[in-house]
This record gives C-alpha cells, sequence and structure tokens, in this order.
C-alpha cells in the first residue's frame, strides 16, 4: 500500500514520455518527461574533433546539461548571466558526457564528434537521469543520421533512488528528494551492468543493506526504462 | 502571385500557434511558434523590487533572452560556457524588456517584480519578435495570478519586415532574412502605435518610400498578432 | 520662438567641431564634438583580416564604443574593472560598425582590417551618434593612408531626434534626452539613403504622424552633418 | 602474490602519514600523505554564517579543494589564471564538504563557519580521498579549538578501490588509476556507514559482483584509516 | 652636447602641458601632457567611504589607469573587451593610488571618497609618472571643490628615469624608453622627500654608482614638476 | 641591543632554510623558509617557446605566485573561486619573473620554457624576497635537469627592508611590516649589483638618507643569501 504522493508503488517508475525529432535542426533530438521533469535532448553532429585528438582516427562525444531559469520552483538565475557554471552544472555535464561514452566505439565513430545538448525546460527531480535517458535516445539517432549505428556498443539509461522516511523507493519527484535520507544516481547499461554508482547520504550515513535494496530498484527502473528507449527507437 | 518558399503572400504571418501555460511552476508562460521558430516565454513573479527602486511603491519588469545552442541550424556555443552575453542576445534582452515596460503601470504593479524569461527552442528567424509577442501574453497572465491586471495598459506584439529581391515582405523566416537588402524589427501597442522601430540596412540603403512600405506591412502584421494574442487570452 | 535650454531652433544641431588627426598613431583620428558631447574616434588599420575571412580577398571593419568613467554626470564604473561589458556598450559598438560598413566595398579594401574605436571623453547626449559621424571621418583618413579611398563607397553621418513636451526636436543634450517621450536614433548616407532607423518610446508609444516628423527632422540633421564632414575632409 | 608496482598487497594501504599543525594560523591543519600522494588541510575558523543561514543558530561547514600547478606530472595550468574553476575542480570540493557535513552537528557548532581548503601539493592518485581523510583531522582540531568538540557526531575516511587488469585493488597511486577498468571513490563514517558511493566504469560496464568486491575493499581500507585518523588525533 | 633625439639635453623634461578643467562634470580634471604623452585625469568625489572603513570618520582616495587601445603605436586590446584586467594596469592603478594617499590627511577629508581616473589618451613613455602629475592636480581641485583644501598635506610629482647607452637621462620617451638598460619611475614629495622608487634592471645589473645618478636626476625633475603643478593651480 | 620581537640585530636575516627537491616532479624544486613564512618554489621545463617568441632561437622563463588560502592570519579568498587575480599577485608574479629573467641567457636556454610557480603556504611577511630566493635555487636546478647550466650567467637573491619605529631593519617579519613606515624590496645579483629597486613610503615620505640606509641593509642581506643559496645548490 503505497503512501507516495502520486499513488505510485514505491518501485514504479513515473509516467515517461519520450518524443523523437522534436527539433529540425540537429542530427538527433528528444523531448524526454519523467513525469513533471522535462528535458530537451539534442545530439548536434559535426566532422572533425578536438584538436588534443586529432589524427587519432577516433571520435569524441561529449555533453552539456543547463536547466532554463523557470524550470524550478522559483526561478533561478541564469548561468550565463552570472558569466560563470555553477558545481552542480558542471558535475551532471560531465556525468552525461561519461555515461554515452561508455556505450561508443569511439573507432567505428570515425573522427566525428556528437555534442549533446540536456536542456531542462522543466525541473521535478531526476533531471539528471531523464538526461542520460533521453540522451541515449538522441545520441542512436544521431549514429545513424550519420550512418555509423555500429558505433554505438550498446544503451545506456538511468535512474534516481532513494530512501524516504526509511523506504527505498524508485524515481523520486521533487518533493521525495527533498526529504530523502539517502539518494543514489544510477547509470546502466542495456544489458544490466553499471556505468556510474553515485549515493550520497543526505541526512545520516546509510548501511550495507540499504545501499543493496537500493541498487535493486535500480536495477529494476533501468530494465524498464530500457525498454521503453528501445520502443521509441523501433517506432 | 508569391514567390515566397513556403508559398505565403508578402503580406502574410507564417502560422502562428501559442500554448498558454506551457511551464507548471512560473506565474506565467507561453510555448510561442511562428512557423518553424519556437520561442518558451515565462513570467516570474516576485515580491520586491531591485534595490534602486525600493521604498517608490513602483514595480519593475526585465527580461533575458537566450538561445539554446542547437536550436540553430549549426550548433551555436552556450552562453554560460563562454563565460559572457554576447551583445545580440544583451539587445534583445533589452528589447524585450523596454516592449513590455512600455505598457506596464508601475503604479498598479506595485513592488513586484516580474522577471520574464525568452528562451529560443528552436531558430527560423523572427525569435525576438516572437519572444515580445509571446511574453506579452505570459506577462498578462502573471498580472492575472498577482491580481494586478490594472498594472497592463495595453498590449504589445512584434514583427519582422523586410526586402527580399526588391519586394517588401512579412515575418521573414531565416532563408529570407539572410537575403534581405534591409532588415526591420517593428513593435506595437494593441492600439496601433509604435513602441520601437528599429530598421537595418543590410546591403544598400534604404529610402523614405521602402521604409514606409516596411512600416505599412509592420503595422497590417501587428494588428493580425494583436488579434491572436486577444484569441489565446479570451480562451 | 525656442524654448530649448540652450537656445537653439528646434531643428538646429548644437555646434559641432571636428578636430582630424587628433592622435599620433593610428592611420586615421577624430575628436568629434556635439555641444559638449566630445568623443575621440580612431582608426587603427592592420594587414590581414579575422580567421573566417581569410582568403577571401576581402576586407573588414569592425568598431568599440566606450566611455571614460568620468565622462557622465556622476562616475560610472569601468567595464573592464566590473570584468564585463554592458549591454548598452555592446548595442553600441554593433551599431557604429554596421553603419560604417555600409558604406565600405570588402573588395577595394582587399584584406586589411580597420579597427574603429569610439571614446566617449565627456557625454551630454548623442554620443552614439557623435561616434558614427566622427567614425566616419577616421575611416576616410584611413583608406586614404592605406591608399585605398575607392574601398568608400560614399559617406554616413547620426543624428538624434526625440519628442520633447510633445515637440519633435533635433540632436538632444542630456537635460532633454532623459525627459524626451520618444527617442529615435537615424544613420543616413551623404546620399540622403538610411542605414539604421532606431526609435524607442521611452513613455508613451509613438503615432505614425510623430514618426514622420522625426524622420524628417534626421534627415536634415544627417544632411548638414554631410556637409561638416566634407568640409572637414576638404581641409 | 601481488604484482602491484610497489609490491602491496591488493587490499594493502599506501604508507599514510599525518602530520598534524603543520601551519600556524588556522585553527586545525595537517599534510597527509598516501605514499606520494600530498595534500595539505586546513580548517579555518570564523563566527557568524553565510547570509542564507543567518539567525538560524546553526552552523556551517564547506570545503574548497585545489591543486597547485607543479602537483602533477605535466605542469597544469593555474585556475586563477584561467579565470575559472574547472568542473573535476568543483565536483571535488563538493564532495569534501558533503563528507564533513555528515558527521557535523550544526546546533552544537553554533553560528559558526568552518573553511576547510586541500590544496594538493603533489599527486599520484587519490587526492580527493586523502583531502577527506586529512579533512576529517583539522575539522576536528578546529572544533577542539573553538572548544565545540560536541559538534562531531563522528568521524569519516576515504579511498579510492578499482578494478585493474581484472583485479580489485585498494587505494590506487596514478598509474593504476589511468589503467583501472572501473574506478570507485568510497566515503565512510568511522562506524562503518557509507556516506559517498560513486563508482564510475572507465572502460566497460562492471556488474554487481564486482560492485560488490570493490565495496568490501572500501570497507577494509575506511577501517585502517579511521583507526589512523584516531591515532593521530590521540597523541 | 645632447645626442637625444629631440635635442633635449639628459637631465631636461620633455615640454610640459598642464590643462585644468578639461572636463564639466568631476570634481576636478586635468589634461596633462610629457611631449607626446597626453594623460587625462579626473577626480570624482562623492559621498561615504567603502564598506570597510564605514563609521571611521576617514575618507579613501583610490585611482585607476587605463589606455585607450588606439594610444600606442600598434593598437593594443580593450581590456573590457578581454574582460580581465592586466599585470601591467594593475601595477601602475596601485601606484598612483598609494602616491596620491600620501599626501592625504584622511581625518581632514572626512568620510568621503575620491576617485582618480588616469585614461591615457596618447602614450609615448612615462604615462605612468605624467598620470601621478597630473593626478595631483585634480585631486586639489577637488578638495578644493568639497572645500577641505587641508584634507592635502603636500604635493607629489612622478617622473621617469633610465640609463640609455651607458647614459643617465630623465624623462624618456618610447624610443629611449625601450632600449633603455635600466629604467626608473621616482614619486616624491614636493618637499624633495621620496613616496616611491620603483628601478628595474631591464639588460643587466646596475650598480649603486648607476642607481645614485638615477635619484640624482629623479630629484631634479620631480622638483621641476612640483614647480608646474604650483603654477598650473596659482593660474 | 636589539628590540625586535624575536631578539635579533636590526641587520640579521630570520633563520633561513632551503630544501631542495621537495616534489617529485617539475625539473627543479625548493621549500624555501624565512622564518615562518613558508614557500614552494617549482621550476617546470618544457620543449617550445610561447607563439610569440617560435623560431627565435631564444628560450623563455615566466613566474607565477600565489597564496594558500590558509596561509594568512586570517583566511583569504581563493582567487579563482574568485575568478580574478588581484594586483598584488599580478605585481609580484611579475616582480619574479623580471628578476629570474635578469640572469638568463635566452640564447643558451634554446627554445625551451621555464615555468615558475611560487606557492605561499605560509605567509609571514617577506613572501616576494623568499620567492625570488627560492626560485632562483629551482631554476638552476631546472637548468641542470635540461643540461643546460650555462643559460645561467648569474644568481640573484631578493629580501626586505623596512623602517620601523624610526629604525632601519632588515627582513621584516608581518609584525613589524604592518608597522613599517618604508617598506623596501631589493633583488640583487650574486656580484651585487641591482636587479630590482623597489621602496614605498606607507606612512610620511622617506628622505635619501633613509634610502641609503635602507641600500646598504639589503646589500648585506643579499650577500648572505647568495651564499646560502650557493650552499644549498653544492650539498
Amino acid at each position: 500500500m503505497s503512501t507516495r504522493v502520486d499513488g505510485r508503488a514505491d518501485d514504479e517508475l513515473r509516467p515517461i514520455k519520450i518524443t523523437r525529432n522534436w527539433l529540425d535542426h540537429p542530427a538527433g533530438s528528444v523531448l524526454i518527461e519523467f513525469g513533471r521533469t522535462r528535458v530537451l535532448c539534442a545530439a548536434s553532429a559535426s566532422e572533425g574533433v578536438p584538436r588534443w585528438r586529432k589524427g587519432s582516427g577516433l571520435g569524441w562525444v561529449t555533453a552539456e546539461y543547463a536547466m532554463l531559469p523557470a524550470a524550478t520552483n522559483t526561478r533561478s538565475d541564469r548561468e550565463s548571466v552570472r558569466g560563470r557554471i555553477g558545481g552542480r552544472t558542471h558535475e551532471i555535464s560531465r556525468l552525461i558526457g561519461r555515461s554515452l561514452r561508455a556505450v561508443i566505439d569511439y573507432k567505428a565513430l570515425g573522427e566525428n564528434t556528437i555534442q549533446i545538448d540536456c536542456d531542462v525546460l522543466q525541473a521535478d527531480g531526476g533531471t539528471r537521469t531523464a538526461a542520460v535517458t533521453g540522451a541515449y535516445i538522441a545520441l542512436a539517432d544521431a549514429c545513424a543520421t550519420l550512418g555509423v549505428t555500429q558505433a554505438l556498443t550498446g544503451s545506456v539509461a538511468a535512474i534516481s533512488v532513494g530512501i524516504v522516511d526509511g523506504v527505498p523507493r524508485l524515481d523520486l519527484p521533487y518533493v521525495e528528494d527533498v526529504r530523502a535520507e539517502t539518494d543514489m544516481n544510477v547509470v546502466m547499461t542495456g544489458e544490466g551492468r553499471f556505468v556510474e554508482v553515485q549515493g550520497t547520504a543526505e541526512g545520516v550515513a546509510f548501511d550495507r543493506a540499504e545501499l543493496d535494496a537500493l541498487l535493486a530498484l535500480a536495477e529494476k527502473g533501468c530494465a524498464d526504462l530500457t525498454r521503453m528507449q528501445q520502443e521509441a527507437l523501433d517506432s
């Protein structure tokens, strides 16, 4: 018997909605929604690679994450106006980039660069995991556009899990996230292997049993997301 | 007999689509589309005013414009990453702010601030005019949310006009914009008065007759947009 | 019967003073004065063009505008100290550059760059129009120094006009500028065609008749300035 | 039979050296060495808290991490000269701050701020884990100096683990770190609970069994470090 | 028999020209010329002092130095555009500020701030010494405007000296400055005491005899400048 | 009979301690201590020179100075976090660079760059002079590592002198420095010639006799330091 605000079971995802080709210009683009969280993921392809990689025959994939000012409950300042990118933004951009690079064969990509942009249009918890999950689809579309589908060695999806009021739960919205004692983001391949595990005790430290429970929830959530990604790409 | 790429008459707007309340958090929000140009306008309300205005009993309205990296034909750099805002961005942000302030009664607004964010999700010419036109609706909704509808003294809308291959045309998409000899952005009130007139000779300078033709086109375009704004607000 | 603070007729320019070759180093330089407004315009020539233009056979002209801290009534902060350029500065720099490029034949200029610097030493309204007007002369001198006078396809001058207490007036000093209901800056070629028209309603929006009256004033003012530019260049 | 470059067992720490009070000015300071990795940790105490926390009766602990240019194999640029802090630096600073705050009772600290600085004088892998481990001791000394030892609710230590050539190993030096397929940093309390778990697949994704092996190694390493921290504080 | 390019004796100043009140707005302003070096010095007065000095009853004097882009032989980049102030600019701003503060009685100034701006309009060597010398006069005028002439406890002037081709020389223009083996800037009070001595070996190090010769030249130069300052202030 | 806080004679250095090769990575490194002032000097060598020097056959030496936040009595902000380098830091970095370049034969160095980093770990007055003195030794070690000892044409050392309570004193610690009426930093070669003389009146201006007394003290101090540098390099 769930006590979650939106009536979900503890191991249930929010409604996930994936809209491919939301934009006309980039090689791949997806509007992904995890409940009220809404992230626009674009994959722009360009010939050539950064200077330090030239002549290597290898491609490159990189990512930038950002949040629109009005995406949050109370408006947040624009980082371009502040003139500097915050630590959180840096951290998430790096996480997305690493996650996608885990399923890229640079050699098969050739000396091309795919630049991923994940812009949060509306935030309600789980923006980074929605970003990774949507970005993978945009990336897959960009690889298809470039004619290098073999550069993708697998798929990746990501989900947040946390312990709220002592109960491990999947896919936390903002109201649960702020109350969570422990918060974990997990990125997994479609084959069920781990790419990133980032767990943080917000209040009291967590023990091994709690960690195991969270990992199990995340495995289920990522498997569900993998299925939805596949359906979106097949449609 | 039109020779426009999309078959429009020279004095015809692109299909305009206005979606109110596209976001959950801000006091007002609109997704506005001028053809393939798509701008998300949000109006966030907060109590209090900037320091230099405190104790005056007057409110404040300000605006920021930005473009997502993947909004354009070829990806553009993120201004937050470059660490500085470009001149074009500054210029348009200031234009939007001035345009909206032209229909605000600061006293009726009271010591409240409305912050407008116009984020271009997709660009195909006319982003600044779509931004002004959409921002007005978000502003009207925010005033209603605040219970100060009397703070709005009128409406504003904006449209681009230009001379392409010697012919004055309304509402230029990107392909026409880059070929225009003269490019003009006009902001008008719902009553048909001018708020901003910004004309620029891209190639050869223009004469008075051309200027008059452009102004006439803009008057028609803004009148059409005013009607659509009203319909959107009435719905 | 004028009611202007300095006794001028409504369609009369302030005393204009043009001193060529005020500096020893740049290819062209002018100290231009519109009444108490004093702008130092320098045109520095260098071989080569920006990277994106290399090998095109075409030249480039660009401009930067700035204001000394003590130029204004109350000292303003130095933009280099603040570490960022304000929107107004950006906007005016871009206006000056566009205005001058309107009379440049890039091919005749060859792969050379002319960099215009307009530094306001003292501000009393109309700094951007004085800058354009003076910069044209510095540019002409720089073209002569480079031996490419044929790169200039015409001349440009600029003037401000505005409606003050309901009366259209030419060349507003600061005291009139702050009270103007409408403020317009107009850049014209020596042949009387328009390069830029930038009109802004500061208070109430303006109607078409007012716009026409302002344009007529500006045409007269620019014609006067064109004559003075020619005299200065002939001397 | 170990094959590690320095002859260590796979579950063995490098020689750890802790020098308390290495500096004269701050309330607490430690030079900590994990093999050739050398981090100077300082805890500066000051009265008062950041603005957003004033009047709450609660204290604050924050951290900054940085690396001297000559700390690395080949000199790295100084972030102050580049004018911006890199993503990695931001990420680690935030990790250290969160880790220390996990064992702080803000109420017992009172409205005081402890600012932790972790400066890497020499880097040979594991700088962030050495930083957390040393910073805890500096923090403990600062609490003692302030007379608020009860503000510390426990201890924290951190260690890196990774899979190198298929073998899980503890406390990776640089040469192992660059070759690791999976890299994990774990922060634990003295009581053996988890504060942070950050695992990243550098090459292929890792499975649950590998994750479990790494966690077990980390638990041993953190327990060893906790003992050394206690000895240092008792001396 | 002088071998100086401009026929001066080795201990002779360039023609010095001082124009008071060159600007209308600031409390004091001077255009000072050392030969072709031309520096505009403005002293802006404002009530109040920086936060760290509030309530002390003491005033404050600070200075900023900058160079217009076209002031130099080949155009230099604008620091506001680069987004950061160079080391040389910082260094000279600090020198000017310290020099002026040496003759200020903060108590007599009261809680007022005088902000000095020294902008180099044209550079031909010795810009910092011209700046100090001119700034003193602007400062004196500002003190008079404020009605606190007693806040000035003396006068300051500055001059450059150097060893060129083995010969000690006074007031080096650019062509001598670049060839100087040793370059020294000296700031002195009107009473002949030293405020700043900054000597630098550009090529070979200098010995005590050379240092003494340079100091003697500087003493003469500063005495001459002191006289000219006094004349300017008396006129 | 000395009245100095630490019992030193007025012309006596603090205890000087020089530890070579304190770091493993750079070509040369020294931890130098002047009493409680502790500066880590590293000399990193790399092939190639800055762009403006390429193909000249000449090498380059440059320096950066910085202070750890906890080095000072009360913690100072980190310049990388503030996003800009302060004037003092710029000034000292430039001083160190010039001082070292005074004893470098660029031709003998070949097209190599030596980058000096001087990081103040603890500050108690005289950090810039300790930095110059230590940096010379790191530079000498780097030249030896590169096999270009002939690139060093001499040695440099630096010391601070000042007038405290009317008495000229050598090598001021912080408590004396803040009370000094005059403060001077002197850089000399091992042969007793001057490289830099930077004297500043903090309170009242100083006369020629005081200047001479300070120079004499500095000559003695630099000679002592030269001897210690030689001993360190011989060991």
